[in-house]
């Protein structure tokens, strides 16, 4: 308790008394940048003389950070931050500040399909592969962010508290900020084609908050639950530790073939089916309209609730999509999530859900127990920018910025014989490779580092990631496909991250 | 899409559509202050005439706030900020901004004690009970946010925007901030006896989510799990709805009866024991700490976890409490729950868990699932308070204020022939009436208005609020118990409250 509250040894704002303090405190300086002009770190010896830490614990500190890619040894001469030498164009750091990713994809080793013997050991889980240190990383479905506008919207952010000098100091209703949910309700009823009451309406921290609550209100154990085949992965995972009876629904191109729905539904009569029908993850297919209405009409007969996510309706590259299923439901068996984390403020965690009164009861009971409720700041934060003329400007040009990387990606796969439909939104190809050439194979050699280019055979090995179909269809009808994301980074590393994904699929395939 | 950004029509931020966009709008207006001078609101003509609305939908939104208690209307002289008639000491709205509670104290309709045939009928929830329009509160057990430092938290935030300005813009890691777990681990070490490890640690929106974590990692349906008698009526709930086996341990002023404990512990086998040693709420009793040292002995001999949920230890009105049981236990089987809300940001809903690696594993997949991430601006905002200079002082000033109020309401209540055992630390008086003296009837009667105090018989009825035990403890043995909160309210309105309190209670004896 006699700590000083602004010490300053050595520029530190507490004095650290351990390697992981130091290296927590010095993670901190290196996300404000402030040895991001290319300087050396204090070395260890002064660290050492200034923290009064061992000089092994700097040491520890230091390499801590060194594994974690936010800082870079150079031989005889000292440490530096490593984005300083990293081009500023959106390749992602390791770990620490700037790592994490999505609780979803974050995944946590419940699915995860561990290797068949004699495969190499691959990381088993959504998110040991992005944790991965990769040069390229495809792997990631995330909008990079660099296309953010971050300093206006901190900018903004900061107004809240002179707008609500009490944000910080209350709880928010359970059902969200009433600013937020009028904001939300005019949103979908301009851009949705549905007009739903307040009462309609719940704000979540996203996506998969809204499935694990869906989840927890209306499935019981052993109950038959459709799951398009491919899907969400963590969206496989929650069902699944709910005990549901998981039953595949294969989606194409062109949709459902609405036959094989229907008798899935007379034969397992499933109290839900969780589908993702915009710009699809991973496959980015888009169901069209009179799938979207047959499909309202079928969960009307069949008793069955449509669980409708539907993160990326704003990304889209030609004409907006069709209505979501919601707006097509006249009798109250969809529930509809929407998140806007993949554009807007992804650290803010603001979504929300829309139902029918007598689900959305359900669905407020089971967000009271879980506590995981919605920070009033975040709301606010998020209400004064959402649907403003600068955030429509703002997906404007972003979705310009995407359709230009995604097309980056596709000029780099021509000629591979490699084959995807051309998506017509979303973050992802859904790639079907050739005969032969095994996914994790691939990616065991491509996370490994793949052979240099022609012409520079001495570089060292670089690496590159993507996620195995596997990830996202435990029934093993994906296995020839990956998953190849566009939104993370700039055309031109897409096409070098591309570029040397073929050149280890070339080396694999001679192997 | 055609809507201008900042219309201004009347001073409105965009044009409002309906009655529910113009409540929200005005709710905003009047959360800010903006006839917070007792000024008048645009007459329903001039307002109906600006915004293009009907005159019946402006009535509507008006009729709406005023319901909620935000505008008063005068008669044959308009609409006016509620707020600006209250006196500035800590009184509640009874809705929109100012209102919600926290999302165990809002609750949802599984536990609350449906009235017996005949009984009044009462709001069965804690929830519902919060919610009502009432004059004096005394049932939240939540710090009156007048006692918060707002604008000093509020410039403090903002800063975080220049420190790491692309906050908005970045997931946090599953685990929490890097940053804040350090300064977490750092307090647990110097004021809590023990030092976990970082992987230790755990990030989390508060107790509540924390309890939900550990019922969805740790207990199956069917399994036993102790529960305080009385205890958090958010945890009965939890564990009710994960079908746990519920067995009740009675909590007394010194603690429990460890041989009564013992033999639950043999017969029953519970998996988990969720309990609040410190400033126990309702009671506000205090485990002495040889309890806790043989209560961590009985946790390993009988191979159950002990939930340690600790919300209220820094408000201590004497000596600091003992340290929590998780510091005694050297074989690994407590989770230790820390709640800041109660008294720094409980707006920002940032707590932690501790645990040991085994049963930390098992908490972190539970949360990856649950989608109820912790957003990084909130943790930056935190650490960047918590544990500084200026939050010790706040606390310090904070307990003083406490006990103030806490001491007002003992003298209030003295004569009365009501017995309580004066707490050393927390938020609550656990009252036993005398005999012959129903909550639910005094209840009834407090919440529909009390009679005016002598010699003022004219005076507008006022209604006062508390919880009956029996939303503690379903098993009725509290059903002569009430709690009364002295944190939301000023010396002067405890004092007024329990003044009108007792007279309802003189009323309903005498009736």
């Amino acid at each position: 308790m006699t700590e000083p509250e602004s010490g300053s040894v050595s520029g530190m704002r507490t004095r650290p008394a351990s390697s992981l303090d130091l290296a927590g405190e010095l993670r901190s300086r290196l996300a404000r940048g402030e040895w991001s002009g290319g300087e050396k770190l204090p070395s260890i010896r002064r660290m050492s003389e200034e923290t009064g830490l061992h000089r092994l614990t700097v040491l520890k500190a230091y390499t801590r950070l060194k594994n974690e890619g936010l800082i870079e040894a150079r031989e005889k001469s000292g440490y530096y931050d490593a984005a300083a030498f990293a081009s500023a164009d959106g390749r992602s750091r390791g770990g620490g500040f700037a790592a994490g990713g999505r609780a979803a994809e974050t995944g946590t080793g419940v699915t995860g399909y561990g290797a068949a013997p004699g495969e190499p050991e691959l990381p088993s889980l959504l998110g040991e592969l992005h944790s991965r240190d990769c040069r390229y990383q495809l792997s990631q479905a995330q909008i990079d962010p660099l296309l953010l506008p971050n300093s206006y919207l901190a900018e903004q952010a900061k107004h809240v508290f002179d707008l609500y000098p009490r944000v910080l100091g209350t709880y928010a209703p359970l059902r969200g900020d009433d600013e937020l949910i009028g904001a939300i309700g005019r949103y979908l009823e301009e851009d949705c084609g549905f007009a739903p009451e307040p009462e309609e309406l719940l704000v979540i921290g996203g996506a998969q908050q809204g499935i694990h609550l869906a989840a927890e209100a209306l499935v019981r154990p052993g109950d038959a639950v459709l799951i398009e085949r491919p899907s969400y992965s963590a969206a496989i995972e929650i069902f699944e530790h709910r005990s549901a009876r998981i039953v595949p629904v294969d989606i194409y191109p062109d949709g459902y073939r609405l036959d094989e729905l229907e008798q899935l539904m007379r034969q397992y009569r499933p109290v839900l089916f969780y589908l993702n029908p915009t710009y699809h993850n991973p496959t980015g297919y888009c169901l069209p309209p009179e799938q979207r209405k047959r499909l309202a009409d079928l969960a009307e007969r069949y008793d069955c609730i449509l669980l409708e996510d539907d993160p990326f309706r704003d990304i889209y590259f030609g004409p907006p999509p069709p209505l979501p299923i919601y707006a097509y439901d006249t009798s109250g068996h969809t529930i509809y999530l929407r998140s806007f984390s993949k554009y807007i403020f992804p650290g803010l965690r603001v979504g929300c859900a829309a139902a029918p009164a007598h689900l959305m009861r359900k669905l407020l009971e089971a967000k009271a127990r879980s506590g995981g409720g919605t920070p009033l700041l975040n709301q606010k934060v998020f209400v004064h920018h959402f649907r403003s003329e600068r955030s429509r400007q703002h997906l404007h040009k972003l979705r310009t910025a995407l359709l230009l990387r995604k097309e980056a990606m596709e000029r780099a796969l021509r000629g591979s014989g490699w084959r995807w439909e051309t998506p017509k939104g979303g973050l992802n190809l859904w790639i079907e490779l050739p005969p032969g050439l095994s996914p994790r194979r691939l990616l065991a050699d491509s996370l490994a580092g793949g052979p240099s280019p022609a012409g520079a055979p001495d570089a060292k090995p670089e690496t590159v990631s993507f996620v195995p179909g596997s990830f996202f269809d435990p029934s093993g009808r994906s296995d020839n496909r990956i998953r190849l994301s566009y939104s993370l980074l700039s055309e031109r590393l897409i096409a070098e991250g591309v570029a040397l994904l073929l050149r280890c699929a070339d080396k694999a395939r001679r192997s």
